[in-house]
């Protein structure tokens, strides 16, 4: 199929003013599509993470947006070449309205929502842990960083439950750079989860301040699931009654706690060094 | 001295300019002072650390805006009396104007810019490490994340080199949580910083990517420096030069690097679980 490409030159084109909407989660959802700004990312959506024994988020781009203006010199026309999709180019000033970036690179695809119900037939084949779990994130750069920072440490797979925001909102996929596309993630019902992996003998660590044993005092390289709750309400009752054990992070100053992210980060960090001895 | 208290009703008075106007940096500069918005930021602000060895940011409040209606039910007027400088309350619609975040508690407090010079002769008293040195950074958010986390991880003193950013960048408060007042932290020459530690017997791990020896692996119970580099360059040659060691952190998936904040907290939480053992 030749690819077909298109020019865009006016702001009041209908096209600039559908891919802009996709911005808002109203229209996310009445059009099942969101969109993947930048090269690296798009390139990752693309990609995806052959290696990964469960499957990572199905991505189709059903079209891309782009700014030869903006491009910084990365593979930008091979990448556009290898897209079986209508392209629309645009001038930078209109691709910056579309963007949302402080710094726009020319390239924003539109993509499929995927479903993101747990894959669990796949689960069993999961040969390392740990798991993470996240309950009821509020703010979609948590939920980005957590991404990165799971993906980093080695993790196989992340389960978002009761999420307040959207898993396609922009600032989670950016956040992420594009790990949303290479770590399997998924959204799932926090009990029907926590009871299948304790069927699938892993350990369930609800981390949370006033957890009663110090996380980095609990064997992690035992099948592990690893438990997070949201930015404000923390962990919920019913996630702390169905883990094994509460494990909290030590607060030497005079602050209360870490942020979301930073906790994850911490535990899975320690995970990876009792893996390695 | 009797507590004045004034009430603006209109947009336009020049209060309410002159306060927004501080959410800018060149405004900052010229009037030698910047904002504290948040009950729990302020409180900070005035208690300081007593107990920190090396002092804290002296901060002086030199008048407060209110807006009873956003007040969130702390002791909200037991902070405003304890104060000895000029109270403006305004209606909320006015508050939310001058306030730097979507919710706003009622609160915002002005004060002068302290002092940033790192204060050598307090440093020798410094009894525990580690420390970390920031440099280069560029983003508000991030330095402040920093600085919660270094304060839950009980360091005692954070030196920023060549920062890219204003320390009383409001967003740098916000993120902090208020740590910036709690938790010492200066502005220093890089050069000088790191020839000074090693006078003073501290080993200077350098922390990147290209890092020789795994984070782990290295005694944090020795005194320590840890120098991370900006978001975007890196450490400087420079700072990689004048360190003892580079140290990585695993990197196990696609992604090449994590967030700077999160990078510091994994290092800072090692070296606690180290310490604690």
């Amino acid at each position: 199929m030749k690819q077909q490409r298109f020019t865009i030159t006016s702001f009041s084109n209908p096209k600039v003013k559908w891919v802009s909407g996709l911005k808002e989660k109203r229209n996310r959802d009445e059009e099942k599509k969101f969109f993947i700004e930048g090269y690296r990312e798009i390139k990752k959506a693309i990609t995806g993470n052959q290696k990964s024994p469960i499957p990572c988020l199905p991505v189709q781009i059903t079209s891309v947006f782009i700014s030869p203006e903006c491009f910084l010199g990365e593979n930008e026309e091979e990448l556009i070449s290898s897209l079986r999709c209508p392209i629309y180019e645009l001038p930078r000033k209109i691709f910056e309205k579309i963007s949302y970036r402080d710094r726009p690179d020319g390239l924003i695809a539109v993509a499929e929502t995927p479903d993101v119900n747990v894959p669990w037939k796949n689960i069993q084949k999961i040969e390392t842990n740990p798991i993470l779990i996240i309950e009821g994130v509020e703010k979609p750069g948590n939920l980005g960083t957590i991404l990165r920072t799971a993906e980093g440490a080695g993790v196989r797979l992340v389960i978002v439950t009761d999420p307040r925001i959207d898993l396609f909102n922009p600032n989670v996929v950016r956040a992420s750079t594009g790990t949303i596309f290479t770590l399997p993630v998924y959204i799932g019902d926090l009990e029907q989860v926590l009871t299948e992996f304790k069927n699938l003998g892993y350990k369930r660590y609800a981390v949370t301040p006033e957890g009663k044993t110090l996380y980095s005092s609990v064997d992690m390289k035992e099948k592990s699931v690893f438990l997070f709750g949201s930015e404000q309400y923390g962990l919920s009752p019913l996630a702390k009654e169905l883990s094994d054990t509460t494990l909290f992070l030590p607060m030497l100053g005079e602050a209360d706690s870490l942020n979301l992210a930073m906790s994850c980060g911490i535990v899975l960090y320690e995970s990876i060094r009792q893996r390695s001895k």
